[in-house]
């Protein structure tokens, strides 16, 4: 299996997406919040890029809440930030959510050229890997997987970087990687007993810890929690049920 | 001290350069290269982003030799090509050499608003250290260092990673770091008894083993063979000599 690693938005190169099953990784904080919002119920999530775009999305969508967030905080007049917790089952059971952050909902978006796009976390990543497993299996069309780390704000990330490697790990010794996809392995092979620790320390980590979101960061820092695997079905984010 | 490491050339991000050394790493080849030549009596390299550009400031040089790559081949009509055994005495003694490779001369081009733009590769690793550590003990308006990570065509590179990570480490453990520099003290951490091995399977790596150049890569993997300083002086890249 052919896996290239993405560092982050904004890469100078964009790899070949065609016949690629794209997994999005935002750990910090989009897709670990795009996980949790559907398993508390959440109807659907629909990814734009700019505040602006949400506003007026939800013109054509009655009912449905605004979340996302600029800098780490809340768009003002906005339902919901970009935490997990804002995300529970009262406020987003049975609704849309148009959703805008910096680094995530962008990666979603760039992504759009391919056939099938899912979204990993360390909450949900015993069953991204068992789906994506299951869907090369079966799918015989796939060429391979492109795993586009959202970064932080166009730079390398380590959260994203050592979730990427712990998909990869867990995809077994069958696969052929780029350097950042070798890199990604061997960072968390060297990290996987102390995951909270090294992202407390990152830069990302740092951010959310300085505003108080370290609750964030850790439950975001967990490894499966939550059977959910996040797919893009007609530009909206849903649970991919057995096909 | 800060540190930021940065994985490619064409990298969205650049950082602000004023009051910072620039460390241009191209391992594979261009920085091995460079360092290789100016102990073999290379008068000066000029790095240039073209082949074009090289012949156009060879008109201003009479004497002067051309080098560099494209595709990781001797340019056509070029003197020189990017491999260090190219750069002995009999042929660069003396002489200028007008140099363009793919990532790493760009690397060198991109810096130039940096006061101080030094290169480094594994072959002059304790040289390099020594002459950073000892630059900081001394210019107080230095204000942190940027690695300057070439990459393979805007990419992230193993080979370059793992040199700023050994790079870092050498350092010491009082520096402040972002991601990719954590990243990269943690690779090199986890396989510094095996670089060689590991560059060779890196994606430049099997391309210049395809090509008959694993000499090359080996050479270019080797620690601490030359005791040499290369910095840019008034566009030119000479030996740094004790000021």
């Amino acid at each position: 299996m052919q896996i290239e690693v993405l560092p982050s938005t904004g890469s100078p190169r964009t790899p070949y997406l065609e016949e690629r099953l794209v997994i999005v990784i935002d750990v910090l904080r989009a897709t670990s919040t795009i996980v949790t919002a559907l398993a508390n119920g959440c109807q659907a999530i629909i990814p734009v890029l700019t505040p602006q775009e949400a506003l007026e999305r939800r013109l054509t969508l009655p009912g449905s809440l605004l979340g996302g967030e600029r800098d780490s905080l809340i768009i003002e007049g906005f339902d919901l930030s970009n935490s997990p917790f804002d995300y529970v089952p009262e406020k987003v059971g049975g609704r849309r959510v148009i959703l805008t952050t910096t680094n995530g909902t962008r990666a979603i978006r760039d992504s759009i050229a391919a056939p099938m796009i899912w979204m990993a976390s360390f909450i949900n990543m015993q069953s991204i890997v068992s789906a994506v497993l299951s869907e090369f299996e079966t799918n015989k069309k796939l060429q391979g997987i492109v795993v586009y780390c959202a970064g932080t704000e166009e730079r390398f990330d380590l959260a994203d970087t050592l979730c990427a490697g712990m998909f990869i790990d867990a995809l077994g010794p069958n696969v052929v990687l780029n350097d950042l996809g070798t890199a990604a392995r061997m960072l968390y092979h060297s990290s996987e007993d102390q995951l909270v620790d090294i992202i407390r320390d990152s830069d990302h980590g740092k951010k959310l810890i300085s505003l108080g979101l370290e609750k964030d960061l850790v439950y975001c820092a967990t490894p499966n929690i939550l059977p959910i695997v996040p797919v893009v079905q007609d530009g909206e984010i849903v649970w991919l049920t057995e096909q």
